[in-house]
């Protein structure tokens, strides 16, 4: 058995071939036979003229198995439903799995979706709609409606006629989820249960009644934390009279994670996503520029504060040497503190009463790594520069410095997520130019008022 | 039905006195009834004299349940084994996942490992020799041996009857692995292909022939992106010669997604890392201390370099002024380069040639963007100081320092992947660093080389 990833790229060349010579039963050999993420990066790699013969080759089914699959930034989904066929594309966007359908139409203006359900078939289309008006990153905008649910009075034998009725459109079949006859949900079996056990034991006597789910309104991030935290496969989705609307499944979690993640990191580096898709550096520029422009005017108003003690400067010009050293601590402590505030944030193990010892905590903490900081830097610069009063002038101003960077860090992220903001948007620069200027208002501050030791 | 979290946590009062009173039919009745992520989380609630009691009230196999589930730091395994009776410890090692069991075992001295490997039944403690060896962070350190194999003769109702009676043992039932006689992987089927075929039909008709695999040796990481890419629930782990050695489900993968990326980001703000877990002040600045004082000396070398441009400085004071906006610049453009950098070589999806390319894209990432922040600061000095030539010393060591820093940024994390070092441990604090030297090089090296003009 050769390497399945080798065997695909050897295969890369085939299906080239097979386009640009038109073979349609040479291609659709090759390529059906590949798993649905490798059909979806071989769409993607290649160029216009070839998708249009894809579209020729594939039945909007075939199609719809790759748009699931598939890994783009999502102005790229209306560029390709633009290339098809408007019924083709209402087709295929019918044929998906309904969570996937909406991410896709989440991304269109409102009326090309309105134009796409219109084509498509009434079923699909009533199921799409149900779904579109579920705010982003709720549960409910990631979750699908295609689950197994049966009632407790059934025996194994009648579930598992169900089950395998359903089985080719369900998202998952290895939970399924008992309701009563107001579609209230009651109990959970898994699929391993259901094959273990007696062909004639009644679902009420194996179910689960104690079912874990998550409202139709919750944070995605909510969601994935519940399905990490239990290793679940899959979650119900309720609304407040806990009827049962969809399920969200690991797979999508996942996705969830990384994002979340990602953006978590991003926001840390000051770039708005770090993606994997590879830009050339004119669209990297405009990602990165709005950030470091705002970064500009805040180093400017820092610098426009340096100025004013530019008199201190001019008489004690060794003051200037220990700028960048300052500015440079206080950031760090400030990001340390802050990363730690944002994961327990978005971890979300964090209750009420903590925030306050969390603050308290870091008060500490500075106080701790500043004053050992302090001493070793007072010591360093009396040997290298023979001034014990700039080294201490340096010292008490790191120490001064990184207790209140640490508690800053810390506290700026509880405010964001008090006022509901993302507390990750803070982090990098936001966090950074505060304490660069509370750092200098510090340094020269000292500086200014005991200049007579210095001169 | 009451919402299960809140169920959960009035049952903990009821726990609390059950144990309190040593009622063992109250205390098992409400526990048992509980998730194992539930029992888990009230197991390291509780202090140690009750704990005791939970050891007496439990079996071997009820504690490892617990065991599995638990979330807490590596040396904190230890301290509950010692707790335990050698023997009762043992056991419950025995009767967990092995891949957990391993897990846990990782944490202990060798003398304590080959101890309770000797107490425990011989079988358990075979299993878990086989994978103690695996490196840490690779597949085989990850993957559990609780697989169930068939063979591609077999019918379809055969195969279901060895699933009925492996699967209270098996990790996962929904992947079942079909190997020839030497147990070599020659194809995979769902159980939801077995579900929906009928009964007479043949595994080999039916099994899917290209399945993905990971070698044993390969990195989690690469695991973890193959489950991700590819929404497996599982993926087989093979040696060389291609037989199958174990599984890999996709909860232990999406720990491994939520640790790599907490790591990545702990690591670009410098702490060791960042868990949910409540640390005193003390502890935590045990944690960030090693860090600080390296990026403290780092710093003072910075600060040495600005010294050797004292005279300078003591002619033109105000160009001091400018030192943090500089060197912030600097900092931030790198950080965004390096972030991109690694989340991309993180995701894996980098292919050698194209190496060369990102260096060439960053290079031109930063010229564009240092060009329109030099053009914008020039402007905004020039306007502040009324000074055309310190607008363009500044403007033009933006722009020179911006796309050195990008370069940079991106170039180190490379090398450092090249080298097989871990990128992300590159991140913060060293490009930073670099990157305030060479923007102090650059500022200083232009004013003192155009000092007529600035006097």
């Amino acid at each position: 058995m050769a390497d399945e990833s080798e065997k695909v790229e050897l295969e890369e060349g085939t299906l080239l071939l097979a386009l640009e010579h038109e073979n349609l039963e040479e291609f659709r050999k090759t390529f059906l036979d590949q798993h649905p993420y490798d059909q979806a990066k071989f769409f993607i790699k290649i160029d216009a003229e070839l998708r249009m013969i894809v579209y020729q080759f594939l039945s909007p089914n075939e199609m719809a198995t790759i748009f699931e699959n598939i890994e783009i930034d999502n102005d790229e989904y209306e560029m390709y439903l633009a290339e098809m066929d408007p019924t083709f594309a209402a087709q295929m966007i019918g044929k998906m799995y309904v969570d996937d359908a909406v991410d896709v139409l989440n991304e269109l203006d409102k009326e090309q979706v309105t134009n796409y359900l219109k084509i498509m078939d009434d079923e699909a289309a009533e199921d799409i709609r149900e779904l579109l008006h579920y705010e982003e990153y709720t549960a409910g905008s990631i979750m699908t409606t295609e689950y197994i649910s049966i009632h407790a009075h059934q025996t194994i034998h009648s579930a598992m006629q169900i089950l395998k009725k359903e089985a080719p459109n369900a998202e998952t079949i290895y939970y399924v989820y008992v309701v009563d006859e107001d579609n209230k949900l009651v109990g959970v079996i898994s699929l391993r249960d259901l094959i273990i056990h007696d062909d004639e034991t009644m679902i009420s006597e194996l179910m689960n009644e104690r079912v874990y789910s998550v409202n139709v309104m919750e944070d995605q991030e909510e969601v994935a934390r519940k399905i990490m935290d239990y290793d679940f496969l899959a979650l119900p989705v309720l609304d407040n009279e806990k009827h049962l609307l969809g399920i969200i499944t690991v797979d999508d979690i996942v996705d969830v994670i990384d994002e979340e993640a990602s953006e978590d990191y991003s926001k840390l580096a000051a770039v708005s996503d770090v993606d994997s898709i590879d830009r050339g550096p004119f669209s990297a520029a405009r990602k990165r520029l709005p950030w470091l422009i705002i970064l500009l005017f805040l180093g400017m108003f820092t610098a426009s504060l340096i100025g004013r003690f530019e008199e201190t400067l001019n008489k004690v010009a060794i003051l200037a040497v220990f700028i960048p050293l300052i500015a440079g601590m206080a950031g760090n402590t400030g990001t340390q503190a802050l990363a730690v505030a944002v994961r327990r944030i978005t971890l979300g193990d964090f209750e009420e009463e903590s925030k306050l010892k969390l603050i308290f905590k870091e008060a500490g903490t500075g106080l701790i790594t500043g004053s050992i900081c302090g001493i070793v830097v007072t010591i360093v610069v009396f040997i290298w520069q023979k001034d014990i009063f700039l080294g201490l002038l340096v010292g008490i101003s790191i120490l001064a410095t990184l207790t209140v960077a640490t508690i800053a860090g810390a506290f700026i992220p509880l405010i964001m997520h008090k006022l509901k903001v993302d507390p990750a948007v803070a982090s990098g620069p936001f966090i950074t130019t505060i304490n660069d200027i509370i750092s200098i208002l510090i340094y020269f501050g000292m500086a200014t008022m005991f200049m007579q030791y210095l001169l």
